[in-house]
């Protein structure tokens, strides 16, 4: 189009980004153009060399670096319990809160209809010889709270329902520092319904 | 912190983007690890050479490939008028109007007395230097609508005032499509004052 031929290309791949249209990667690209060489080169480096140093876990799929082992499928961690994710960002996120000290599972996507992104025999079987071989008593389902997170939260309680686990799922209930102004009703009402003692 | 160290290091070159804050890094960062090891080995050649491709022209200040000649400064273009503007991209988006057909020059940035960006002499001087070589009739100012737009082409327009040139700058009123509700007092302002036989 307009721009020169590599501009062109550099815009197109900064579209491929989460969220990002034209306009945005337009601005990203003139932006990146007032960068020093040096500094172009060096995230040149590190986006080409980034699959080499970081990896997926092939035991419970966060995200780890290649040459270490993975910090959430070491001991001595509580083993009883398996929180399932669909990201391994959220992993990390749930780390954060120093709330929950056992193991993960990543799966790979919440279902969805509309991508096309179906959970597999497959991945519904490692997820149950993770619980053998752990001997794990619960399952936490830490999906969105979403359409696409209640679905594949309601199939995998469905898939594990024959395991001697207890599967649960994360509260849904107001954000802490809300006002019931600002909380739509689905909320609300899951929150009534999920009064606590007090 | 709490991401493996090359992460971290994405996500920090990720936030120099314009705009971009912590949050968004972490998405982008999250989303470039999915993508496949040729995609982001590609993308991180086209970062560390594009200063080998891209220049400014040292004549204009525009973006051009580093091997071709600036197709803004190349004749036949109509030679009689100057368009100064802050940006490289400007130049462009001027371009995809098809309504100017002159010369460009490319200001390093608006005067800006909080980021300390001034305009030099020489600046200046080579504004009135292109004025004489070309026997521009006309210099456009096409800055931002902004306060320092506004402080930049007054200082323009007093710097020039000896050059015999006429001294113009873009019309300010409505945007096209928009309804009087939601235009702000200053443009509306503007607007009347500079209304147009019908």
């Amino acid at each position: 189009m307009k721009y020169p031929r590599e501009l062109n290309k550099l815009i197109e791949w900064l579209k491929k980004f989460p969220g990002v249209g034209r306009k945005t990667a337009e601005r990203y690209a003139f932006d990146l153009l007032k960068w020093d060489e040096r500094q172009l080169h060096d995230l040149g480096l590190l986006l080409s060399r980034l699959k080499l140093n970081l990896s997926s876990c092939p035991e419970c799929g966060s995200l780890k670096e290649q040459s270490l082992p993975c910090p959430f499928c070491e001991l001595p961690r509580e083993s009883q319990s398996l929180c399932i994710v669909s990201s391994p960002k959220d992993v990390f996120t749930i780390e954060e809160t120093h709330t929950y000290k056992g193991l993960y599972h990543v799966i790979p996507h919440v279902l969805s209809p509309l991508d096309s992104h179906q959970l597999h025999e497959t991945h519904v079987q490692i997820i149950k010889d993770r619980i053998n071989k752990h001997s794990i008593k619960e399952v936490i389902l830490a999906l969105d709270a979403t359409i696409e997170g209640d679905a594949t939260s309601l199939f995998l309680k469905q898939q594990l329902q024959e395991q001697d686990v207890l599967i649960s799922r994360l509260a849904l209930g107001i954000p802490m520092g809300s006002s019931l102004d600002f909380v739509d009703e689905g909320t609300l009402s899951r929150a009534f319904s999920g009064r606590n003692a007090y």
